[in-house]
């Protein structure tokens, strides 16, 4: 980029908001993956108007933008591969607009935290349920761009349950609205059903309204300690489709465990092939009950050593911590830790772990498991030495077959995290000549210069 | 079209599945917009492999093709406008091929009707929850086109909720799956959430992989009696908000309550001015009394003259019965029927109504309403005589009325029926220019030759 198009953006956003120096560029040249991509420009608009200008101007001189919420992202979506601006919506955006208790709806700007409309939300008495592992700092606009998960995705489901409208600002500077604050709505295409998941790259989020539900006036928590991984897949599954669906169904297998009680000294059970931590919700007390007992029945049905429900909220957040602890924990084994987020449907969990344990072995490197079980999605770490180059690459071996893996088992690259840079090179796994095609053709009717996000979703 | 691409249209289906004889066309010109518009072929595909031939010859020779499930849409969907194929997918295509009980996932072809799939899910004790009126005739393929609602909504949603996998032909004839048999997949733009409301103009949908839940043991119905439309509409929004989601929240005005008691004599209050018909489900008794509890405290609040619980299955049947035939009732106001599916934000259904009063008045029509209130769904039927051109000229310029109040409400067009061709005329009133360049961009990125289902949806 030019010094005289720095100005022009400065002059659309004012000097304290447009930044080209290198603690800016420093400061937004990385994301979760820990890779680092210079931008030439870091912009902060105020309001949709000034994304619009920004957006055309980049698309007009042909200069890349990418939209950033809080470069939380495990896949690369934030980072400015090609150069150009990094549009910072954290900054300014980050307003809750509206919560609408009659109708149950939130408006909020893409910068909003995640965990800041949860809490706005409960203080009035609704709930926003999904709730990534990131949930303390990543914004809306990122949880709608990546369509993030979550625990409570068992019940409730993902971001994309939950957006009912959108408003964007296109990549020729366009500012469209799709969806309304209805339940039902089916005139028109359903944009914001494609922009959800797009990852940045067909156009820039500028508002999220989104469906709130009343929060359930009960809930309690419990865990399931199993002999075998396996033993541990079969009761998620078999539960899941005994007519309870649990809020969340969450598990650590014996490597995580092991990990998380080395670093913790909680008591956990370290010789426990897998545990189980399961928290059901409702608005009668009954209703609690009927829930938790056919879980434990499900649970000893399949093989369960032991079943320990939570009497209070003290007792709920220990069950919890060993399940919140456990990302951080697994660094024991190893500098660089290679996480995916693939998901199976559930029926299919035993397998797909089996067949983890196998390219374990084969590759040799250490594969702890966790994860949102309930609705199939298991994050897997290989974790190797970084600084060892051919055990690097063993990993990344271990991690296609993984991928090929979970393919064959009917499954997804990406649960929640994305495809981004990380998963780009595994798209050709997962998807046919034509769906890529179908993928490209769609891309360029949104963006023709591709300026939004190049280099993303390897379009 | 010419002889020779019947022939070979033919030659891809065989003999007995294509046809271009009077008899055939005409059974395959009208829906239920009762409109007509013949096709030049009609063709039975036995499976996705025909469908991609016969859709890549009409491109190749740039026939127009529409796809049809029961031709029941209310929006002309699925009329050959431009002459061509119509693609009928109900003969062979109508197959349930799996009901993945361990997953809780049905996967059907388009064909298939949707009570069909209804009846077979619960008889393993799940439920597929979308019930458009049409449901015992309408098809899945249908139901997906359009984002087919109904009186279940309000608790669980709409078909676009359901679907989580599909298969289609593209209009080239390339074949692309899109979506998995999983809760969360985020790889690759979302594919599967454009096409559903597309109303066949992106591709053929072949196959449909849809979400399914389990069937909730005890369900009970109810019904009040307001004095006034405005106090019903407070009713319905006030008890939406306050804890309790009822599966079903219907109401008719007074005109259709006295049409259904003219018909029927059923004893129905000729003199409310509206009545509320709800039903709730749960897993425990106790869950049931607390709904229905609630239900009861916000009727009363909001001005309810009387409250009946249904003791039993009869009564259910005898308090819904009013509900069922409210449509074919009303048709005692007028030989023609100019009937909308306008839906606003809850909170603004008393304004709505009182608006349509106006309307009513205004243009000497009567406009007996009835609908989905749960979700904010209002079927607005302005009734006319059919042989007075100039009152169904008033007609229709009190519908241009009620849409333009709608949207001002935040509301839309078209909750369930979709666009198609009744209501293209009106999509200016909706979306501003950028946001119908953007759906023809994307109709042009799906279908550059313009074959399938062209002068839909005002593209």
């Amino acid at each position: 980029m030019t010094q005289e198009q720095i100005r022009d953006l400065r002059a659309i956003v004012g000097e304290e908001d447009c930044f080209d120096d290198k603690a800016h560029l420093s400061a937004y040249c990385y994301d979760a993956t820990r890779e680092r991509k210079y931008p030439e420009c870091v912009v902060f608009p105020h309001n949709e108007e000034e994304v619009s200008k920004i957006v055309k101007y980049c698309n007009d001189y042909k200069i890349p933008i990418v939209p950033r919420g809080a470069g939380s992202g495990f896949t690369g979506g934030a980072l400015a591969v090609g150069g150009g601006v990094v549009l910072a919506l954290e900054k300014h955006m980050n307003q809750i607009l509206e919560i609408d208790m009659e109708n149950m709806v939130a408006r909020v700007q893409p910068g909003v935290v995640n965990m800041q409309l949860q809490k706005a939300v409960e203080a009035v008495g609704l709930f926003y349920p999904p709730d990534p592992a990131s949930e303390h700092y990543s914004t809306l606009g990122g949880n709608v761009s990546e369509n993030a998960g979550g625990m409570r995705a068992a019940k409730y489901g993902i971001t994309k349950d939950f957006v009912m409208a959108l408003r964007a600002v296109l990549p020729n500077g366009d500012i469209i609205r799709a969806g309304k604050k209805t339940i039902k709505d089916v005139a028109g295409y359903n944009i914001a059903g494609i922009l959800i998941a797009s990852e940045g790259t067909l156009g820039v989020i500028t508002e999220i309204t989104l469906k709130l539900l009343s929060k359930p006036k009960y809930s309690k928590s419990a865990m399931g300690v199993f002999p075998s991984i396996k033993s541990a897949m079969n009761a998620v599954y078999k539960t899941m489709a005994s007519g309870v669906t649990p809020v969340a169904m969450e598990f650590l297998d014996n490597l995580t465990i092991k990990a998380v009680e080395e670093k913790f000294h909680k008591g956990l059970p370290k010789e426990a092939g897998a545990i189980l931590i399961t928290e059901v919700d409702a608005n009668l007390e009954e209703e609690i009950t009927r829930q938790i007992t056919k879980i434990q029945e499900k649970f000893y049905e399949n093989g369960a050593n032991d079943f320990i429900i939570a009497k209070n909220e003290e007792e709920s957040v220990k069950l919890w911590f060993a399940r919140k602890n456990a990302s951080p924990s697994i660094s024991i084994y190893g500098s660089k830790k290679l996480n995916e987020d693939i998901t199976v449907p559930r029926s299919k969990l035993p397998e797909l772990l089996e067949r983890i344990a196998e390219v374990s072995k084969k590759y040799n490197v250490l594969i702890p498991c966790f994860g949102h079980t309930g609705d199939g999605n298991v994050h897997t770490n290989v974790m190797v030495d970084g600084t060892k180059e051919e055990e690097v690459k063993r990993g990344y071996e271990a991690i296609e077959e993984i991928f090929k893996i979970t393919i064959e088992l009917g499954g997804t690259l990406s649960g929640e995290h994305g495809i981004g840079l990380s998963k780009a090179p595994f798209m050709k796994l997962a998807f046919t000549q034509e769906e890529m095609d179908l993928f490209r053709a769609i891309k360029k009717a949104f963006d023709p210069n591709n300026i939004l996000n190049p280099g993303k979703m390897a379009l």
